[in-house]
């Protein structure tokens, strides 16, 4: 992917965008994170991230700080410039407006209306445009975007919490000390930069969850979008899944007897054996602009999105904690035969969340 | 516990003779690693460790490397230097004819022959005496011999590989690929350390393990005692665990049959309801100058440990796959009824061993 050979000043001033871009995590769905550093003899002379969807993007924020210095810089952009017309004039045109001499890209943009026509734009102008520094990097920090965008479907993390020995909860159900404070914590950040938090009508009768984002400070974010997989609408009427400040979606089986009078938001989704389609679910997400979805829910639809190889990220926090055999297993459901149909995960992050382990997990495919 | 002020110096003298000392770790057993460095004028003038029992203790070699130099030095021992006459002369006597100054120890021995004695003749002979420096990762270094001599039991640790969900293998007890390379090689070097590796009759029946130490080079260590728990001495005829260069012993029920011409190792330990009462069997081994056992069994026996309250460390190697519901869990017979009645524990160490996590674990009490 990469057209020009980059230096250490090249990298050190990508890593720098990234972190940037990063800022946007919680706000800018369903909006890729995007941010830009301009440097001119070694120094920084504006940045900037995107924020907000329909707010300005990074360029432009990067170019207004530097004001008459963008003249002759290096622009670095941990995604491709748009060179669309949106709710924004394009990005390729204000950068080849204020005179930068060099455009260096983490990543080509898959969206449909850049996808190249950005760095071809840039070119076009006389510009010196490098392609894929440190693209590994920006393909992760937008994981749910390019998965919508390049596979029409959101990307999903199963969150799990569990004991040593791999229970949930007890044969009672009681799943107190699963998690500790640290842990719980840490959930709402994941929270934060999921564009949906899904959960099963099981958990809305068990648990009765608000689903809602609280980071105990007055951090920004664009609130997920909670949503009930319920094929009879049996949960429509009751639950803290409503209340809050953040919209709710009810999937419900093509055949669900609709409420009347109700302001929910509803989609049907096909089914098959008395279960959703889980694959058609996330599609009818994906055209929803949902990027990242966090399935918070009990062992069956664990099981579910495990069974049908749809889970792209395992979030599992392990509370040091011994239950025994009789606790209730991590997933209903998922069974296997052999060896050979295992699940095979590696672990992509690995630290302490108070006196629990939180491991990130993706599937070796 | 400590009687004087501890300089850096002195902190970083004893944290060498505390990595001198683990060098030990193979070869001292049944007797305590210990480490002994020499400094004067904050120079190291001699060091050394205990090697193998019966051999010289680690004062002897540090005062031999030392020669003349030791006059008026500092010795930083990991343990109170002995006061009686064993195998060798009394170390106590040895650094008071060498002329060092001031002894600074990590912790007292509780051995009875010792408790004490050491630094008591070496303050009757004028030197200065300090005690307490670093006892915490001293007492860390010789847990195992500590539990035998403090609590009359060797220290128990449950060897166990899972998978993340918390499967020691499939319902059919299929368990390959439960743990990586990495893995295998590293259980190696803790069974190295073991004083005694135990095993079950129905691992004997169904794996078959020769439980030896096989580290892959030329690394010298005592061969760990190899214990089978088997009431009725059903396995005493077959195994490879009687072969290869390692003792083994047989634990069985009193009323076991006893076989005629058989050279094995036996003894006898109470059962109860037809099962061993393994304080029991632990204290007996206490009395066998066993340190520390590594219980390498199946979940069954690993279960009764734990629900026995047994168990001192976990360790758990954790493999990043899937095998679901079905399949076989950690630990059989330890069930609970209530969250208070649950296992808590601390994580100690956190690695990656190849692609698998290696958790080290010890009960909260």
């Amino acid at each position: 992917m990469s057209d020009a050979p980059f230096s250490a000043l090249d990298h050190a001033m990508m890593a720098r965008a990234l972190r940037l871009a990063e800022r946007g995590a919680y706000t800018t769905k369903p909006n890729p994170m995007v941010g830009c550093v301009l440097a001119k003899d070694g120094e920084i002379v504006g940045e900037g991230f995107h924020q907000r969807t329909g707010g300005p993007h990074a360029e432009v924020f990067a170019l207004r700080d530097a004001g008459e210095r963008a003249r002759g810089a290096t622009a670095y952009v941990t995604l491709e410039p748009c060179s669309h017309t949106g709710r924004t004039a394009p990005c390729a045109d204000s950068l080849i407006e204020a005179g930068v001499a060099r455009v260096v890209g983490a990543m080509r943009d898959p969206f449909p209306q850049v996808d190249g026509a950005g760095f071809a734009r840039l070119r076009e102008a006389g510009i010196e445009v490098g392609v894929g520094l440190m693209e590994a990097q920006a393909r992760e920090l937008n994981r749910g975007f390019l998965s919508r965008v390049e596979r029409g479907r959101p990307l999903m993390r199963v969150k799990l919490a569990m004991s040593l020995d791999g229970r949930t909860a007890l044969a009672s159900g009681e799943s107190k000390w699963i998690s500790g404070p640290g842990s719980r914590l840490d959930v709402q950040r994941w929270r934060a930069r999921s564009s949906a938090l899904m959960t099963g009508a099981g958990t809305v009768l068990a648990d009765d969850p608000q689903l809602t984002v609280r980071l105990g400070d007055d951090t920004d974010f664009v609130p997920p979008l909670r949503i009930v997989l319920d094929p009879g609408l049996a949960t429509i009427h009751r639950g803290r899944v409503r209340e809050g400040d953040a919209p709710t979606l009810y999937i419900h089986a093509p055949d669900a007897r609709l409420p009347r009078n109700c302001d929910a938001d509803m989609a049907a989704a096909p089914v098959r054996n008395g279960r959703f389609e889980l694959d058609a679910v996330l599609r009818l997400l994906g055209e929803r602009k949902v990027n990242e979805v966090q399935l918070e829910a009990g062992a069956t639809l664990a099981g579910a999105f495990v069974a049908a190889g749809l889970v792209d990220e395992l979030l599992l926090y392990v509370a040091p904690v011994l239950l025994g055999a009789h606790a209730r297993p991590l997933f209903d459901g998922f069974d296997i035969q052999q060896m050979s149909e295992r699940l095979a995960m590696r672990v992509v992050d690995n630290r302490h969340t108070g006196d629990d382990l939180r491991l990130l997990l993706r599937p070796v495919r």
